[in-house]
């Protein structure tokens, strides 16, 4: 097993990129490819005592920044990490993608030189979401918008096994992002999704859920377009954000406040932890023939340590081949 | 000035929607209708001392429920409180209505009973939510789903007649929701619009805004599809409503963490206290020929009042002819 790494992806490569990859080179079964500029990337594995036998280096010789226009950058920058990686994955060098770089970006490459699973139409970014209780996996999440029923039926046929290999959810529940729980309930989009989804035996559907389901955990896969999914994404982190600098601008107004904050710093601490999504190991770019995560712009050692540990259960799940034999079915 | 109250909308009613508009009375120089069961609603008045010159009944004798299918409803219940309360606004006999009855049935009613302003496609439903700095005003929640550019740029010029007029912003700044700044993201939708929304004279458009601004209080109206809005505010819900639950859960979870959590006992009231809905005084259905205002279905008696307040501000500033006036130009 091998799996590609684009170190130069993201605010903070190559330096948290290589850590990360150092790191999880010690927990992991897999060799690790480091693609990026071979001296930047040289001096920071210098820093660290590490198996030269699992981790290599390929030198690609530009970078893809994380504002530049996709389609532009994919046609200018052919020798970039972003394009060399996923060329690597086409090309069977690795068995899997992993990147920080910019999301357009790695998406437009994947599409153009990893291809798509035959019969998928569209790809989706899976999110995993903290909850209550157990994650709940959404998609998609932005990979494409003004999708059409047919496309969200195989998202949801994909989020299932997704879930239930590389999230260990038994017989995952699918629900579908509607504004109502009954039916005919929603836009076009929804209701005429709704009628396919009812009819897939091989879709563990439960209905309409609506914005209030995502965080309660109740639910494994929850399926909506994705200018909704982003939308829904991005609002959660804006809310999360803004909700805790309100709660620390109370609590640091009064004296009082200040020791009971000093209290609860341990409590804080473990919801932060909850809530961060370092934790969950990037965002699978599902329908590409080959697994390809994608990790947030902002990822620190451990989202990358924790997303090439996701690539490596989804290369040991067979994930790519458990999705092509439902979807041919 | 005369404000038509539904007495018997919403999961408390008739006895906190009474006791509101009571309390509102006294804060208030309008007169108060309010329309419902009798006897019921008597019985609920007998209870306070009030100004028998500024509170009457107007009796109706059906109740639409909570969970009725709106259309069905509508025919059936002719002299249920909303269909009575919707009509009574038509002819003039109040200024303003107020329901925190089912959603779908005070927006059929309205439409079909009170009728849209001339010029108006579609109503929406704007709702104020609090952020870091000052309130920001969503629209559409839902009053609509698969709106059409055109109905997103009334939207827009009526939010902003709100915002400015209700929400005493001087000069505010619309945000189309999208997923992404640059006026080529987003869909379809999002996409005509902002093309339209630029050559507007009359409309303070500032560009596409994401999920995350929702949140900082630096866009004053922040326009979107009624579905799209719809599953916002209920993810925004849900995120507050376990978050809360989590930080509990932590808080709680050790001795010393109970005796910070007493210590912060003021400080998690007054971040209550800023997310509290009842605190915003119910949602405008805009583009109906008549102030109509929707409370949340589980309203206690201080939302009521801040509804009611909220519907007099809107009699005051005549916001039914700012809006004529702004639509004919």
């Amino acid at each position: 097993m091998k799996i590609i790494i684009d170190a130069m992806g993201g605010d903070h490569a190559p330096d948290e990129i290589v850590k990360g990859a150092v790191e999880a080179s010690q927990e992991i079964d897999s060799k690790l490819i480091l693609v990026g500029i071979e001296t930047e990337v040289q001096k920071e594995l210098a820093k660290y005592t590490y198996d030269k036998d699992k981790i290599e280096i390929c030198h690609a010789s530009e970078v893809i920044g994380m504002n530049e226009s996709p389609a532009k950058a994919l046609r200018q920058k052919k020798d970039s990490s972003i394009v060399v990686g996923s060329k690597m994955l086409k090309e069977g060098i690795g068995d899997a993608f992993v990147s920080a770089g910019s999301t357009g970006a790695v998406m437009a490459s994947s599409l153009l030189k990893t291809g798509r699973i035959k019969g998928i139409k569209r790809p989706a970014i899976a999110t995993v979401f903290p909850t209550l209780e157990e994650e709940t996996l959404l998609l998609d999440m932005g990979a494409n918008v003004d999708s059409k029923p047919e496309h969200l039926v195989q998202h949801a046929l994909m989020g299932q096994i997704y879930a239930k290999n590389l999230l260990d959810k038994q017989n995952p529940t699918v629900g579908l992002l509607s504004i109502g729980e009954e039916e005919k309930k929603g836009n076009e989009l929804t209701i005429e999704t709704h009628k396919l989804l009812k009819e897939m035996d091989n879709i563990n559907f439960v209905g309409n859920v609506e914005g209030r389901d995502i965080f309660t955990g109740e639910y494994d896969v929850i399926l909506c377009e994705g200018f909704v999914g982003n939308v829904v994404l991005k609002t959660t982190e804006g809310l999360a954000s803004a909700l805790f600098k309100i709660i620390k601008r109370e609590i640091t107004a009064t004296f009082l406040g200040k020791i009971g904050g000093l209290l609860l710093k341990p409590a804080f601490k473990r919801v932060a932890k909850k809530m961060d999504y370092t934790e969950y190991g990037g965002a699978p770019l599902l329908g590409i023939d080959g697994i390809t995560i994608i990790s947030h712009g902002s990822s620190n050692a451990k989202a990358i340590k924790n997303a090439i540990k996701n690539a490596e259960k989804g290369i040991k799940a067979d994930l790519i081949n458990l999705i092509k034999a439902n979807i041919e079915s």
